[in-house]
């Protein structure tokens, strides 16, 4: 970190010294300095691991060497980054770990370090002086899968204060390999909608973040993970994360029990919803409830809503939904519910395709399908961010103020 | 991990399987076998590490030194372990991180590992078949701190339906180096109070869950953090953690702002409560308002609720309150609040001590010294438990049924 003092060369050049210092990530545990973040957007990091051989940080599918210097410490700055949150670990003589001088969060499976480079855009998902809502924790149990559940649940402002309104709401799932926690740690949707409602570009609404894991009993859910994570790590030619069960012989990796994405369903109208509706002033009726998720959580969304219209008449995938890899025919796709366009457009109040622009034209080509099949739709697109929160975050602000019309 | 097939020997034989094998620790993350928790306690670890020359599980203050098999995996299997929850770290070659196989928690100044060792006597931690209150994630901005501040509020089971109940509130904080989060995730406080209440041992009451860290602008909350964190991991005579700060020239370390604990309380005063009394239906005036804490936040509230008598009733200090390392004199101390023992009697309605028997005689000393001084107050003891959350449950599970009687 090159800290330059420039006061003595007059205000001109002052405004040079704000390039040339780095700023610790706002996501660093109190009083870490590293990751530190310059205005060019590069990334500095450093490891205390005095006896290692190798040091590298794992970031974006790309391995940082570490460079040794004489006190143990090992330094490294990566390449300018986009703008926003990115999962980053470390390896150190081949254990990829978490780097504890950040905030953990979970995703890809795992707990994950992670910094975020500061958003010239980004008021709307900080806390602002505006009145804010609350995420609860609530625990619940699943005749479905036969064990308790936790989702968080959003509240908007003023819920407690208005005690006779009922409110819609919106069910917003999590990616593969996170949990119920992304959508308000990673994704800040809780601040999201605080800050729509408070310019009442949004309704005031309820937010369910549930966790899309759900395995009826006797079901294989560890090795489900334990494999998905495994197929990843081992395409990407790593080791196996720390602790994770050995390696599986080829053809078993990635393997995903036959009903998995149905058990979610059945658990969902069966037991999550009706606690919903027991438990909170819900506005009753398809016209008051929505669903969206990310990748894999968009694929869940779509085969649910898509199978119940009778229960969403709002739908969201964000980096994932249905048909983004070929080989979808609308004609007969999800039993058929696209094939009569009017009646479906009658029914599906806002159908909602967002994607980051670096992640390929897969969901413009299905919204482009859709659009020639008759299929009223939304394409959004989050310009320069890959696979990740960013692109998810402007995917649930644009989506947010469309819903409950 | 041995796993031994005894079902050909018959039931008899069948039970000794049971200490044989095993068991993946509940704060795994899903499909992770290890840690796995040993029916006699004792723990195994596995780390892949292949390139490592030493890796160690640091465990309680002793590193358990880890083989490497020929597969690139470090396995040590540790001694009994003391039930109930354990932080941990690996040190890979020097570098110490939490291994990403378990749940990541926020203690000791940074992100950890943990396990659980089953407890026989832990059903009243546990989700149960009862009605269960929230938690619920509030942010609010305070004008003591000059930042935005998150804390977690429990409201107890049916808040939302007895819309005219007004409750008590207690004011509960961790310890150094943890957060806001502590008490729900590391010490199931909801859970507890859950079940508490349904079996009408404790009254519904509201928990305030904040941050004990509160630093007025411009004072220098990171050097202290990181300080601390140094200056400890230095008399242990380990490195410092993965991207911490620099090790401070020698008396420097551990340094604390000189207002630290007044900027709290003057927050607490000022921000927090009126906050919490503004959003939830709170009971009025001292005797429907408790404060306690553990460690730090256990000497915190001592500062706090013997300094305002007039705003609180109830005080609780779980491993840690005021006056346990000697030269206490209570006819002066905390501005001689205690020197008139009738009159303090009349309104400290519970002066509640608590402290795990494997802590030292600190606790005990003190509160043999406030009761011959006539002060009445609860000594509790955890069995059998050092600075750690059991230690911690168990106050709270002895101390929330004495409140607001």
């Amino acid at each position: 970190m090159r800290i330059v003092v420039w006061t003595i060369l007059g205000c001109a050049l002052c405004l040079g010294q704000e390039t040339d210092q780095c700023k610790p990530s706002s996501l660093n545990i109190p009083g870490a300095p590293y990751p530190c973040v310059y205005a060019d957007r590069r990334v500095a990091f450093r490891v205390a691991a005095p006896g290692a051989q190798k040091v590298q940080v794992r970031l974006g599918g790309q391995g940082h060497i570490m460079t040794r210097g004489a006190d143990g410490l090992w330094t490294v700055t990566s390449p300018p980054q986009v703008i926003g949150f990115h999962y980053y670990t470390i390896s150190v003589d081949g254990g990829i770990v978490a780097d504890p001088a950040t905030q953990s969060f979970f995703g890809g499976g795992w707990y994950n370090s992670a910094f975020e480079v500061p958003d010239p855009d980004g008021a709307y998902y900080s806390a602002k002086d505006v009145p804010h809502g609350e995420v609860r924790q609530r625990w619940y149990y699943s005749k479905v899968t036969g064990a308790w559940r936790r989702c968080y649940v959003y509240t908007p402002p003023d819920y407690d204060a208005n005690a006779r309104t009922r409110y819609p709401v919106l069910y917003l799932l999590h990616g593969w390999g996170e949990n119920e926690q992304g959508w308000h740690t990673q994704g800040h949707a809780d601040l999201i909608l605080d800050n729509l409602i408070a310019e009442k570009k949004a309704k005031p609404m309820i937010v369910v973040m549930d966790n899309l894991n759900a395995v009826a009993p006797g079901a294989d859910a560890g090795l489900y993970h334990a494999r998905s994570i495994i197929a990843r790590r081992t395409l990407a030619d790593v080791p196996p994360p720390i602790g994770a069960a050995p390696r599986p012989a080829p053809g078993q990796a990635a393997a995903r029990p036959a009903n998995w994405f149905n058990t979610f369903t059945e658990m969902m109208i069966a037991d999550l919803i009706p606690m919903v509706e027991r438990t909170y002033r819900v506005a009753p009726g398809r016209e008051h409830r929505a669903m969206a998720g990310l990748s894999m959580g968009g694929m869940q969304s779509f085969q649910t809503a898509l199978a119940r219209l009778d229960m969403f008449a709002y739908l969201g995938g964000f980096s994932g939904s249905s048909g983004g890899r070929g080989g979808f025919d609308p004609k007969t796709a999800h039993n058929g519910v696209l094939s009569d366009a009017a009646a479906f457009n009658k029914k599906m109040k806002v159908l909602f395709l967002g994607i980051g622009t670096a992640e390929g034209p897969g969901t413009k080509n299905f919204s482009d399908l859709l659009t020639n099949a008759g299929i009223h739709n939304i394409y959004f697109e989050s310009d320069g961010t890959a696979h990740e929160w960013l692109t998810w975050r402007r995917c649930l602000n644009d989506f947010a103020p469309r819903l409950f019309r």
